[in-house]
């Protein structure tokens, strides 16, 4: 029996890298829903080849222009369309590899139709991650994680006790700039900061790993998806990406995932799981070619995004929600070049310190405050 | 409900260890029988604090004397001894810590009488490996590894499918002269052999370290213990082992397990399987302090007697009980200044030119072929 597989957000990076394991292993999975923002040709270069039910593009010109051309096919459109796509029932596993908290309705409703989540969508968890775990339980949704670092975290904690878990590591590379000091980060561009030395990602994560944003949306990713409180969730600075991160027991047993940077690993893994598949054009491992692996404290005086992730993931609530929409927001800025790179951690800072936290909010007290702080911080910087 | 432990060989290294993780978890364990060789006041010192029911010292005359001190517990020795205290009914399992051959038919009677083997004695494994998982299978007795790179891939194996693995890769820290050239391997001491950098362990187990056989004897366990032929077992020298050892799985990934070097974890892992228990005076693992690993490809021209394990191992039958027995005897001689280093690798693969396999032995003939190599490796230095 093959797989079937939704994708949300076919043409990003780890939308291309899943088509690249579905279309290497025909056998095993089947396509039948997927979606893309404005890339028109990745549509019909995917819809050519697979036999999907439906597809979703951001445009409705769009989506009457594709049915045209594959009659066959249900084009939807816009957020409607991405929740379509997301909770069709035809499917086995969403893979959903948008980027930002567009992600958060998706991945709620395919949860209410009993579809198991692969999930790259890291900024869902941050904005509403007590409210989507709480779905997660309520159907009995198993949640799989994509990233590289959760998956090695899941895939340490495979066949164990959560409970006997006394430390979780996660390892960070330190992004493009690791060797700069503050200082130095204030005149960066947004070239340098796109250049990322170990992984080939999107754009939004690659300057997250740049201001470390992205290491502190991971760490309220693992609390909400492990279940395990911050404090005993560490970061370790390790810039080799090597050990994608660790799990510590209460025994001192350290359990690691390793390999070589390559995302196709855990996105395979999350649509084999709980089994294995051989990698076609394979990058093993050789350690013994590599031949060190480095290791240092993390400095939360230098990246300060990750302190204040900590901080919004401890007070909890609405905080890592407003946290996530300032930076999504100061990040697009950055990109645009309407702000300088530290301003990024700045803009963030001032939106939590804005913010009155609501401490159990429901998903439309989510969203609304998603929404105004995207617009206060728009305020920021006019 | 306390596990039942027997424990075969007590003031050793692996057993003095044993004995403090039962001290320190008066709630989780019980001592019912255990065996010491010659030394009566680690006896006296156990016989005084636990209750064992039943326990067997090398000599006749000890066993006499200790009885009319410890008129509750009965006394048993020499061969027949050890053997009765590893089929004791009254435990759940039996730690195997003796070192050498001496341990295989302790085992074998264990795993008839149903319990379950946790085992560092690897020589048993390495002599008659085929023999004795055949009986492991034939009467559903797990054996639990207890060597720190075996419990390591036994805990990296955990919850995976083991035919999803394409390579077992145990690490080495090269034993006391991996800096030294074979040429001054020629002239070291026995003092300095038994300086080992990493681990405080038993004096043979130093010695193998330091030739590199206690790796080969190792490649041999870790092939019977998880059913992993020797093509797909690889050597890593890695000076600091922190990595005790790492699984590779056809999708690339490496799950690998790490600690600080105490031998106390995986002796625990195995008491407590499939649970983990909080360590007593633990030394947790802090890479940022430690700041680097490191990693080379093993040299078989330097280690010799790591090929000589690997083709005795692929020839299999009765050749690796030559090897381990031949081994035995000449560190023995090494350790008694009658032959010097380099002439330990010298012997045993003299041993094993010598003979001529027999492809699937039964018990007598292991034991036969053990004792007849045993004074052939004598007669060469006479």
């Amino acid at each position: 029996m093959r797989r079937k597989i939704s994708l949300l957000g076919a043409s990003g990076s780890i939308g291309t890298q899943t088509m690249d394991i579905i279309n290497s292993n025909p056998e095993k999975f089947e396509l039948v829903s997927f979606s893309v923002g404005l890339n028109m040709d990745k549509v019909r270069e995917i819809a050519s080849v697979h036999s999907p039910k439906i597809v979703s593009v951001m445009r409705f010109e769009d989506a009457v222009l594709l049915k045209s051309e594959f009659p066959k096919i249900e084009f939807v459109h816009g957020d409607e369309g991405l929740v379509e796509v997301a909770a069709f029932a035809g499917a086995d596993i969403l893979v959903n590899a948008v980027i930002g908290s567009v992600g958060l309705r998706p991945t709620l409703q395919a949860i209410r139709a009993g579809i198991t989540i692969a999930i790259s969508n890291k900024e869902t968890l941050v904005a509403a991650g007590d409210i989507v775990m709480a779905e997660a339980r309520k159907y009995n949704v198993p949640l799989l994680p994509v990233d590289s670092e959760h998956s090695a975290l899941f895939q340490a904690l495979n066949g164990e006790n959560i409970d006997h878990v006394s430390r979780l590591i996660l390892t960070a590379s330190g992004g493009s700039f690791r060797d700069l000091t503050r200082e130095e980060l204030s005149g960066v561009t947004v070239e340098q900061a796109l250049a990322h030395p170990n992984w080939s990602m999107g754009n939004k994560l690659t300057i997250d790993s740049a201001t470390m944003m992205n290491k502190g949306l991971e760490v309220i990713e693992a609390h909400h998806l492990f279940g395990i409180p911050y404090d005993k969730i560490d970061v370790l600075l390790h810039r080799e990406s090597i050990i994608h991160s660790m799990v510590e027991f209460e025994d001192t047993s350290v359990i690691a995932q390793l390999g070589s940077p390559d995302m196709r690993v855990p996105i395979q893994y999350a649509l084999t799981y709980p089994e294995r598949l051989t990698m076609q054009n394979p990058k093993p491992l050789r350690l013994e070619e590599i031949g060190k692996l480095h290791f240092e404290k993390m400095d939360f005086q230098r990246y300060k995004a990750l302190a204040l992730a900590y901080a919004a993931g401890k007070e909890g609530g609405t905080m890592p929600t407003v946290m996530n929409a300032a930076n999504e927001i100061a990040v697009g800025l950055f990109m645009s070049g309407k702000i300088p790179f530290l301003k990024i951690e700045d803009l963030v800072e001032r939106a939590m310190n804005n913010h009155q936290t609501t401490s159990v909010p429901n998903l439309e007290a989510v969203l609304e405050v998603d929404s105004l702080t995207r617009k206060m911080v728009y305020g920021m910087v006019e």
